[in-house]
């Protein structure tokens, strides 16, 4: 995804100059980042904390504001690392959730700006507030995003919480499709945190010290490390490719068209229940990839099975990544050049739906049942209406993708991602008001 | 560890410009490196290939060369990424084995410049000799490290190549310590392969093309994930952090001084057998760390445990990460201020032996068997003489170290890193002539 220039901030040349969490401790006790920046010499009150709709990182900081109309992390330009996690609630009553939220809009307000959730060390009895192990690393764009899942309205017919009357049409568990091999331990929560940063270590850092604030009120699900290629590496020019070695993310709406967003991404008022407004459904799918089935395929079959060249990502028959793909070309004998069993044409069926697709790979040493790599794809999608987007074209692809062969679905996740809040508010706001 | 200016590339002036795959694809089927710099306009020959012991990576190219008199990946400054496998021979005989070290001595070579394995698309009727999910990304300084398992010498009283009498002392399964909890999965290993690099697709790329071309010849064992926080994140000024907050590599030998390397790191004349000479002994442990347990201690504790202060990495009663530890220091009460029990103190025991650590740390999730995160450190050391140097370090860790109620030692294996080799060599070669 390219970068908006619209969205980036509109002071950057306040803010170009790199802080690291240590320039942070040093200013600890004192506050925001107006007053950090006045500590940094630079001068002027900057309240990148009201921004709205502002999720592009500015690369003179690294820091993406966690506040705004909309949640940081779903339009904003993808990162290198994901750390996803998914929770079950236990929280023992809904007070008791309400103020895990509020915890942790504060948390992750500060972790954002690349400050530690608490004071580093105000006291040698007690044990320290953040664990410490981002302490001088930069905010590397970090964006954590939450979401609440079906079972935190209604969990075994219980209404634990008193959401049951704000449950959307929307949020409920996918249904099954063809050829799904779904594992409980990649599927399902309450809750999801998805945090995505440049740097590994940032992204951990703060799911772990979220996790240690819901202690007593949320347990771990499902967790999953999440890479693509760095930005560093290729300049952070070119769309990402998949372990399939193909370009992955090319036909995505534009980040940077509000109207696009708008009316693929983001819910807008009338079209869902009204605490959603300004939020996303996202879709989870742990697809595991056979890559070295894939990699025994010539090239020509794998061509054949995305739609597409591997080298240039350009749609079969076309000659650039960005080229509008050709479905009634045929070739000499008479076959469609992209075949329709292809991902690309079985993903794109009529047309008629788009998602935000905002995948990771990953790479989990070995898988002991058989021997061969666990590598595939956190597939990670948003969009506006689930049963209008992502299931009927799942449902093409479940049926005729065939790429289908190189993979299986072990997970599966649904979350409604909760609105952006203004700075005093916190996540979750519209849900619990 | 710092960079060595004495190490790095002579002709850093021809080397200012980043490649990419890409750059190398438009050069395919040209050569070598000095054809590549030909191509692309800057001009002269400039023999990488051939430069001896120079494995710190020029900042302009991103590329640290595979020759040299060492293997790079040891005294190579740390990259961010780390994908680690441990390799059981099936190779029906020797020359089998010996094809293959030949084939990846060819294939690591190109990698490590950023090129594909084979020609990236020569013919669509053959699976591409390249996976390509490494395509338009830079070298990212990536070092490929192998070496061999005591199995490879006898498996179950087999002399399966014709190695045994071959086999040096020092390479022997490790002795049981004390606390372990070793599980097969993550144990041992006839042969390993450490690839480390600034981004993790072009480190699992460069593994996955290598165990593809062993196929019938090595299977996966294990393998591992590893990470640190990025570069780019602390500017590469830091000692990094590990997950429990703590500087990680403080007391390493000095990478830039030869007279160091030569007489704790790498085998010389003499000292072991002729075919290890300029390789190093290479222990891994995997080592689970109770990241939650931990955080619930108090950070006085955490301090003793480790022997060092959080935030500087100071040793305790010290202001300073480098200042030397004063284990004579006694408090008010007449304790040392180091306790006698910390991880530091443990470690250094009469300061008599040093190892050089490389590890990094892992995030896999959560562990099914008790809900929490999954995490710890892939601890890495090279060293001359495992049974002078890792082996009585961790005999006083086992006994005497505060940090194991924090740990537990999942994996372990050891393996002869190779000595390195030149241009037309193969690594192997001395073991196998």
């Amino acid at each position: 995804m390219a970068k908006n220039p619209e969205q980036t901030s509109q002071e950057p040349s306040l803010l170009n100059k790199k802080f690291t969490r240590r320039d942070m401790l040093k200013t600890a006790g004192a506050g925001g980042v107006g007053v950090l920046i006045g500590a940094s010499g630079l001068g002027g009150i900057l309240s990148l904390a009201n921004a709205e709709a502002d999720h592009q990182a500015d690369k003179g900081t690294d820091i993406v504001s966690f506040y705004g109309k909309h949640q940081s992390g779903i339009a904003t330009e993808t990162q290198n690392h994901l750390y996803f996690v998914s929770l079950d609630a236990t929280a023992s009553n809904r007070l008791e959730l309400i103020q895990l939220f509020k915890d942790w809009t504060e948390a992750a307000a500060r972790l954002t700006k690349g400050k530690p959730v608490g004071d580093q060390s105000p006291n040698g009895f007690l044990p320290p507030k953040d664990t410490g192990d981002a302490a001088g690393l930069s905010p590397s764009n970090l964006t954590i995003t939450f979401g609440v899942g079906p079972a935190l309205f209604v969990k075994d017919g219980k209404d634990r919480y008193g959401l049951k009357h704000k449950q959307a049409k929307e949020l409920k568990d996918l249904p099954a499709f063809s050829l799904d091999a779904l594992e409980d331990k990649w599927s399902g929560g309450d809750i999801c945190i998805q945090a995505c940063a440049d740097d590994l270590q940032v992204a951990f850092h703060a799911v772990r010290n979220l996790v240690r604030i819901a202690r007593g009120k949320a347990v771990i699900r499902w967790a999953q490390t999440g890479f693509q290629r760095s930005k560093q590496a290729d300049h952070g020019n070119e769309t990402p490719r998949n372990l399939f070695g193909f370009k992955d993310g090319t036909v995505n709406p534009d980040v940077k068209k509000a109207r696009d967003m708008n009316s693929e991404v983001f819910v807008t008022p009338g079209s869902d229940k009204d605490w959603m407004v300004n939020g996303s459904y996202m879709v989870v799918r742990r697809i595991q990839m056979f890559i070295e089935v894939w990699d025994r395929t010539t090239l020509k079959e794998q061509e054949k099975t995305f739609g597409r060249h591997r080298d240039s990502g350009a749609p079969l028959g076309s000659q650039r990544e960005f080229d509008k793909a050709d479905f009634e070309k045929k070739d000499e004998n008479g076959q469609t050049v992209i075949p329709a069993a292809s991902h690309m044409r079985s993903a794109h069926g009529e047309g008629k739906q788009q998602i935000l697709r905002r995948a990771y790979s990953y790479a989990d040493g070995m898988d002991p049942k058989t021997g061969s790599f666990d590598a595939g794809l956190l597939f990670i999608c948003f969009q506006k209406s689930p049963s209008k987007q992502f299931i009927p074209i799942q449902e093409r692809l479940a049926k005729n993708d065939k790429l289908n062969e190189y993979t299986v679905h072990r997970g599966s996740a649904i979350f409604a991602c909760l609105p952006g809040i203004k700075q005093g508010g916190y996540i979750g706001e519209t849900l619990f008001s």
